[in-house]
């Protein structure tokens, strides 16, 4: 697929059919996501791939519960607005059916917390600089081989809960949830605020480049 | 160009060519850019195209105060890890000719600082998570279209000063520096951990699926 129409049509897919995703589908995303840069090339990453049914369940109730109280927040601020309320519904689908999701796929970084970057400005940045960028070939690599996938941390609200129900060792933080899946619906073009709205020159407010 | 040849081929270009880099391509990379997920789809972005060469200067300066710490840093910690010292050495021709870059680009996150968030243990999370897919769109965007590009954060050390030079009100976070132009290598191959090394199975420490 070009790349152009990979990132033109990736988008959250959450309602997902529980057919089972091979590993040798997963793995060749996974390996994709592997080609991103990392800081001070570090690789210092970690993927979990979950597929057994009572370690999803815990993740399903650690999702729900930041969802209880998220999703009611979330309801009486989006009102009447019918584009976010369809993407309400769809992550209430997904809160719903976690369990049924074949795969979640729970990228990690190894090494330092970032309580210890926070002393640094910019520590933050780098750190989840090097797992991101990793997260986004992730997505669209799924994309292209017709996955659907949709990035969540709200199962990870507890950290400390997350990291017993995966086993990690304290020095591994995980950054995301990713649940993996054959779409039921289908990707498609995005909107997005135009390009002239986001792209300031030189300095903060100058809307048009220096003649 | 195919996705997998862009994500198998990107990599940090450091030495670039001081020949202007038109806003047609720039603004159809950031485009591009836009389309990565971010957190609630916030959209809460914003993109500073820099090729004023005083603001360009003060980047180089902040820059260069970092590198005279990190690099030394670095260098020792690498020893003879000849594939290291020649990034070092790249990182090293960028710093040195940083105001010949034709285009900084700095990618800015809008809204509550980071701070804020670490209040919960996943907000950093997904703090970075609204621009780090973005930064990545951006990177694999330019690859495509030939350009040359590689993410820093250190020019961003102190974001008091960082943000002096952009003109940034105090609700906008610069997140990181990306010089981009033509590049005077190429881009190529790249090699990482096998899949097989980073790949859990439901729990840290099972490296084979479930029969």
């Amino acid at each position: 697929m070009p790349l152009q129409e990979a990132m033109q049509t990736q988008r959250a897919i959450r309602r997902l059919k529980p057919d089972p995703v091979d590993d040798e589908v997963l793995l060749r995303c996974i390996e994709l996501a592997l080609k991103a840069p990392t800081g001070s090339n570090a690789q210092n990453w970690a993927w979990i791939v979950v597929r057994d049914p009572e370690v999803k369940r815990k993740l399903a109730r650690f999702y729900r519960q930041a969802w209880s109280i998220y999703g009611s927040l979330g309801r009486r601020r989006v009102g009447s607005d019918a584009k976010m309320l369809r993407v309400i519904d769809a992550v209430q689908w997904q809160v719903d059916h976690f369990e049924e999701v074949p795969v979640l796929v729970v990228p990690c970084l190894r090494g330092l917390a970032p309580r210890f970057f926070s002393v640094f400005p910019t520590g933050g940045s780098s750190h989840y600089g090097s797992i991101y960028p990793a997260i986004q070939n992730f997505l669209l690599a799924c994309r292209a081989e017709g996955l659907g996938a949709a990035l969540t941390t709200l199962p990870l609200w507890s950290v400390f809960q997350a990291r017993r129900a995966l086993g990690l060792p304290l020095n591994v933080q995980p950054c995301a949830v990713i649940p993996v899946g054959w779409p039921k619906g289908r990707y498609g073009p995005t909107t997005r605020k135009p390009v002239e709205k986001v792209v300031h020159y030189d300095r903060w407010g100058n809307r048009k480049p220096k003649a």
